[in-house]
């Protein structure tokens, strides 16, 4: 049962990988998550299986009586493999802790793959609304009617002084995160980043890499988030948080005018060589992908490439990924044999078909 | 006059760029030279300008008597630019010091330019002939028809005991060097390069790079020559020198075959990669070239790629160095420039047209 989800989630991208929110070329996604407990049970970290188990199965009958979730999947991680849970990681619908600290944890879905509601993980419930481009006030709203369904249905733990209590006291309050993933390869070439980096840990946003918490930052790509401090109310948190992005967007367009200005054939270099390597490359690792998928993406925001568009891009990025390839092949592989098939799997994504790029 | 030669010749290729003699997958050319002075006329290195026009116009109507000069090229010095003469250096014609040591030097080339008799050089004639693949006694049998013709209308300086008088004590006997340059990608991977390397230096042969005397080994293509005191007579020399060449060339097919069947995909993912980088890049330095072409020259002898013919890559390695590129497109360039006519050049040569390749 749980397999065939996956399957078919395998088939399908997350609907937001199709970009149409506003600065899409520059903005990857915008992200927001609730943190939320559970009146009368224990904190996930000194609850039993047994107590979790009774958790998730009536938080799951509460969610999944919402008409949202009516045809969504709902993913109990005992049933799943490592490279199933692998994958919904890969996604960024699920946390690598929930996947590997309980058998109790969980995730509920909608079909589209706008909001997964995490359970049993640090939280008792962590709800996650994703969309394309900056479209933080459009999540936050859906989000909320979300959060009022199923607080209308479970008793969260919500004090008046405190706001939501959380497991960690960092989040204790709003129990809100709010991110965007951000490209910012100009600024990364002009390395006017490394000032706005700085600046925006004085304003106590968080800068992370590609694939969240602890990872390098690769292909140019920065998931700025808000930490608890950042503002006062939601509202708050999120209109802050949106005017950052904005101006690092503005700033990363500047950028690329000054580069395309002063050095547009090196400029032009990078991307059309990505473009090639990506056409006719046997073997790619999932860091030169990554690197490679970066110029391209400067590439369609500059209008040097136009055969190649950014839903695509967005796709490559998700499905480049170790358990995203194996479940796309359906078979175990090892490191080579990944970078074989990654390598073919990128130009039917890409639709380069090169008249030699099958002999292999 | 001069200036009108050297556009008639960056038109046409030399005519043994057109690889058609025998292993020309892996050797690039076989060249052989005669070192000559004539008698009464003190070596170039102790006689005036004077004596060396003298000398020069004495050679010049010797040798353009002869049926194959008659519709040759007589380019004398102190008529070149500096990147006329360069690009004469780059086509191997003449020497580096012919060009630059004195204006009474210049050389008389046929129009297929398979001979090039250089004049006023270290010697006061250098017969050089050029063929493609390994044809080193079809060179030797026509240099020597040249030799003889020349020896019939000057005198040569030759001694019954020591044999032909050179100004440098190595030359002297047969006065001949015979060289072959070959491309031998595998045996640079497999690393078994080092070990050929040091036992062709106990056998007295010279190995140097791909321009000649005192370059570095580029593209893995490398020059190997005869030392004066390989064998006793031309004959003698000029199988040595073919029996090494084919030894060699045998362990390269060997070395491909081993790569093919252990690292097929490695090594097609390497040629892959410089055909991409070829067709899309913008810029291209000279030795990025160099590199690119080995890769795709081991493609078309592996026959991995099939569009490109090894006639191509050999105009490719001639075209791609500063002075043709320059005088290809008829003005002065600097580095950058070079390196953005290298690769759009490069296209043309390679017939990779792009679809986006000329949008820069």
């Amino acid at each position: 049962m749980n397999s065939e989800i996956i399957k078919k989630m395998v088939r399908k991208p997350s609907a937001w990988v199709d970009p149409k929110g506003p600065f899409a070329e520059i903005v990857f996604s915008s992200r927001i998550r609730f943190a939320r407990n559970i009146q009368g049970h224990k904190f996930s970290i000194s609850s039993t299986e047994n107590e979790k188990k009774i958790l998730f199965d009536e938080l799951t009958e509460d969610i999944t009586a919402i008409e949202l979730f009516k045809d969504g999947y709902v993913l109990r991680m005992e049933d799943l493999s490592s490279i199933e849970k692998e994958f919904l990681v890969e996604r960024h619908l699920v946390s690598f802790d929930l996947c590997f600290e309980s058998d109790m944890g969980g995730a509920i879905i909608d079909k589209n793959e706008r909001v997964s509601i995490m359970i049993n993980e640090e939280d008792h419930l962590r709800i996650q609304g994703f969309a394309d481009g900056l479209q933080m006030f459009e999540v936050f709203d859906f989000l909320n009617l979300v959060d009022d369904e199923i607080g209308a249905r479970a008793s969260y733990s919500y004090d008046k002084d405190f706001g939501y209590l959380t497991a960690c006291p960092t989040n204790i309050g709003t129990g809100m995160r709010a991110s965007a993933l951000v490209h910012l390869p100009a600024l990364v070439i002009t390395r006017e980043i490394e000032k706005i980096i700085r600046k925006l840990k004085t304003k106590r946003v968080l800068v992370r890499g590609l694939y969240g918490e602890g990872t390098d930052i690769k292909g140019n790509f920065f998931q700025l988030s808000s930490s608890a401090s950042l503002g006062k109310s939601e509202e708050n948190i999120i209109s802050i948080v949106t005017e950052i992005v904005k101006e690092i967007v503005e700033k990363e367009r500047n950028a690329r005018e000054t580069l395309m200005k002063n050095a547009q054939m090196q400029i032009e270099d990078k991307i059309w060589r990505a473009y090639g390597l990506f056409k006719y490359a046997r073997l790619l690792t999932s860091d030169e992908a990554i690197n490679l998928s970066s110029a391209l993406r400067l590439g369609v925001g500059l209008g040097v490439i136009r055969d190649v568009a950014l839903k695509q891009l967005n796709k490559l990025l998700v499905y480049i990924q170790p358990a995203h390839l194996q479940l796309v092949y359906e078979r175990k592989m090892d490191n080579y044999e990944r970078d074989r098939m990654r390598a073919r799997f990128v130009k039917e994504i890409l639709s380069l078909d090169s008249k030699g790029s099958n002999d292999g």
